[in-house]
């Protein structure tokens, strides 16, 4: 997607550690023109699928997965990172690295939202891992759900998010994908 | 707004301590639709204001102010619960008690993404003690920014969040007004 490529060129910092910071348009202050024209691509990229329900992580997900779920007619279940009281006792919850925090945190869904038979489409910010995107889909098989797809804003290609998702044969949709940050320098696939 | 009350009366659930649980529709889950005509309610309303920016706090507040800001047409910056490693170390920080969580929680904004003479209209998911909105006000005032509205989606008029807020002269809008939960029937005001 060539709006998102150009902003992430424009705006994004290379930061230590292999860290893509786009918090003046993604994850801290959002651009809702260009989240919601990022969730009208995914619908149309992933509108053959029959999703039922759009699923992502707080806290930088719920912007894209939210947009792509209104251009779906379909509604978004982000899992938690801590259980609130309003959640009951009994949930699904899985372990998955964050590269950003530094640290292994939860990723809790209520039993409540995400049923048998569901057909699953999953929303997140990066692609890079794909640690993230591996916990929902095992929080979404432990409810019985299908993923159906996986779309990412910006896939980072060389931390092997899409080969450890390779062996499901899902569907894997990035709307830009950056093949190398060295030196600071952001280069996107097919450039 | 007749959508929102109805849906609340049917899928809103009392639990103990006087929490409105409306998880199904706005915060785990999310009806993207709906959210998408809430925020079209308070584009309408808070049209004349000239905002230039939409401020909320991470995580309920993100969809509701990110379709405000987008039938807007501006950015929404969310504040941030705990510090990022993307964010610089000097930044805007207040503490607001929690009455779902039960402990005070940090609000913290880049000094990046809110500037001095900004025009801010803050947008959350609920206005009840009001003080998470307190908080996100005393963080635009530090970034020398004007807050020029506060809109809710749904406001517990038993709480005294609208007293709390009444000296500071904005407009205050919320989508819904519960006046009563008592017994676990949930009253909306005027009727």
């Amino acid at each position: 997607m060539k709006e998102l490529e150009d902003r992430i060129q424009r705006d994004g910092q290379v930061m230590a550690g292999g860290i893509l910071k786009v918090d003046s348009f993604v994850n801290h202050q959002v651009d809702a023109g260009l989240m919601d024209r990022c969730g009208k691509a995914f619908a149309e990229r992933f509108a053959e699928l029959g999703a039922t329900k759009v699923l992502t992580a707080e806290i930088s997900g719920i912007a894209p997965a939210l947009t792509t779920a209104l251009h779906l007619g379909i509604p978004v279940v982000y899992a938690r990172k801590s259980k609130p009281i309003t959640m009951p006792d009994q949930v699904y919850l899985t372990l998955a690295p964050s590269h950003t925090k530094g640290r292994t945190v939860e990723l809790i869904i209520s039993p409540e939202y995400l049923a048998h038979g569901e057909k699953v489409l999953i929303i997140d910010d990066f692609l890079a891992s794909g640690a993230t995107i591996l916990g929902l889909i095992r929080l979404a098989e432990a409810a019985g759900a299908k993923v159906v797809g996986v779309g990412a804003l910006i896939e980072k290609t060389f931390e092997g998010g899409r080969e450890a998702l390779g062996k499901l044969g899902l569907p894997v949709v990035s709307l830009t994908a950056i093949s190398s940050m060295d030196g600071g320098r952001i280069v996107f696939s097919g450039h």
